[in-house]
């Protein structure tokens, strides 16, 4: 029970972390953090959560990262999903609070951070560039997850490989589709916001998924026999 | 006492670093840090003197941290007293020391980076916004520090993830508050410029201090039995 | 083999997510990244796989470091020839997938990050200033990948180190070559787009190659005996 | 003699790096790395350089530092001077290979980065202003060294607080003097662009060194007895 309490606590620190950067200080006027600041946000909350959380639940926030570690072989079927429904709960609830904050502005209007494809792209990337774009930035997330998580690998630092993945991630892709490269992140907004963001919440389950499971294989092809 | 020295200049470094980048160098003509510089500065305060005095006092810097720290079984409270007093003088100094500085280019005016709500904050936000926001943040700084300073967290890196932390915090809140998360931060610039920032401190010691000690028993609710 | 699909893995990465944060996210309208994200980016696709596959590979992901590691004694001149292909490889397949990504944009024409001088620079640097700045700033890339990793160094701080070294190179260079360092990730971008990014692609192996040359003996001249 | 060559190739790639990011990428049109990028610059020469030589020479790559370090009772006063001499050579010689790529550019005109107050300084900041400024931030980095470099401090982290230091120090105050807490690093450009620079070195001469000294004796004062 104590391991759900920290991953809901991370996944909901990740979403109002990182799209609460977006929708507070993206365009803030005059001196706004942009895609920039974003990434980092995003990559900070995952190598914040990390070291809090990672000795508890290991520091998941993410259902694709939890199916990826699964299918390395380093994760419990048994656990899967109870993981991924305090993944997506924290990332509603956060999605929430991030509204309550968002709205206290005059004038506000947003999209909370959702992310999509064509129109609901930041760039109109096509369908095809936003999936191809998102299996392969998860795969890679799952790779660096699983080597840097190796034990053969120095310990205590995975939470820094990790996070600055997770922001490099961002620096890449924030305008082909927002970057989810998490389920979860993708579904708090797109249950607030509706519309586009519900219509296309799909791609954002099925590409990072299909990204983790590549990455893994991936991983145990390079990897020496045992971790 | 030398513990007690150590939190003074340890918080006078917090404010002259994070207010100074926000006042000299944040909107700097053409080239200037913006908010992404600020918000690396701030968290940059307390990753290098948590390093540099972490031995020695702990490297609390912020009375909502010892606050919190008392509440989640990690300090005495018969040192909450001095801890606090020490920061917020360390923080009066540097907000003057911050003065001298500013106050000798041509034209200067400036808040010194006081906080504020409404009127005083940066995005105009309302006085819920800002109430929740601050104690949100607070709450999650203070999960944060609990996990990271935990005996089962990797030895050594509790400065990276608290340090990045507050720089996190920052890229997300700075347009609602200003951001404190630390009420010795907000009384130096407070108590110099008056006015607004003196009028509305008040939420920058409850807001803070609520934060933490909900943190701490959310630490409490997922860590296992015994740090 | 597992070492050589390492390689090409973390080769591919470098370049995907290098040039692609470029390509992608460098100017993107009002928020873009900037040269400091792409600088970033860079850095961090290092950062991160050294983490990932410093185990398998040793993370070079670049020609000029094997040779580099080559002629400062840490690597068999037997294995250089598949590293430098795995490496070559993994970086052409890169801009593949960045060139499917980015065209799927309305509007894409780009370069896809390729390196140049005179009219390929993107400050129209001379082709003297190119030489002088590939040649040094790898020879110090070198200087840091040795001196980080030597046995005295302290251990698992590496990839840090030289991923922030990529960076840094990074923050310097950009305007007079676009910053190469790196045969690998010239090559990939110069044989998809042609034109002066291939005419000048020779200029992107020479200069790394004497760059990694010069700094194996500068450190091999301050290092003390032995490794 | 090995620890003097590292010292010459240390401060070489604090100048060439730091300065050669300001008159390089500094203000590159449109998507330059300005002041944040500037700042991580200078912060990541350190951190790179410290990993890499701080097993042969200590990493001091600046004169405030070795004083600095002396007056704390760390460093030998017979070494002082060759360091000095290595440093501020290190410098020299970086000043004139950033001079040969900057001006590989056309329309090339600029000051290296040089330090300056009043007329010199980036915001016409007073003369008292610079002082102040300089002082109080040598002071606090010569804290942050002594405190992260203290044998009670986690081992191998120090060059990531010695590094973010500098790096934080630039994002408050270069609007101050272009920020120097370096007399060798202000002596290089000063040499080869004279003028204002040259005239006001002995600024960047005295302040940091003042700095250094008080910072050890603050460190003295709240350290424990024995380092």
């Amino acid at each position: 029970m104590k391991a759900y309490g920290a991953e809901f606590l991370g996944t909901f620190w990740l979403v109002l972390g990182g799209c609460g950067s977006a929708v507070l200080a993206g365009r803030f006027p005059e001196w706004g953090i942009g895609l920039t600041g974003i990434s980092l946000a995003f990559g900070l909350t995952v190598l914040t959560m990390a070291y809090a959380i990672g000795h508890i639940s290991g520091g998941h926030m993410n259902p694709a990262v939890s199916i990826g570690l699964w299918a390395g072989g380093r994760f419990p079927a048994s656990k899967l999903l109870p993981y991924i429904v305090a993944q997506v709960l924290g990332a509603i609830v956060a999605a929430g609070v991030l509204y309550v904050i968002a709205s206290g502005a005059p004038g506000y209007q947003g999209n909370l951070g959702a992310n999509g494809y064509e129109a609901g792209s930041p760039g109109k990337y096509s369908l095809v560039a936003a999936l191809v774009c998102e299996v392969v930035m998860t795969a890679f997330f799952l790779i660096i997850i699983l080597g840097a998580t190796d034990g053969r690998a120095p310990a205590g630092f995975a939470p820094i490989a990790i996070g600055f993945a997770l922001a490099l991630i961002h620096l890449i892709s924030i305008p082909v589709t927002g970057t989810s490269v998490n389920p979860a992140r993708s579904t708090g907004p797109a249950l607030l916001v509706g519309g586009t963001a519900l219509a296309q919440l799909w791609l954002f389950w099925v590409a990072p998924i299909v990204g983790a499971l590549l990455g893994a294989a991936a991983y145990r092809g390079i990897a020496p026999e045992k971790a």
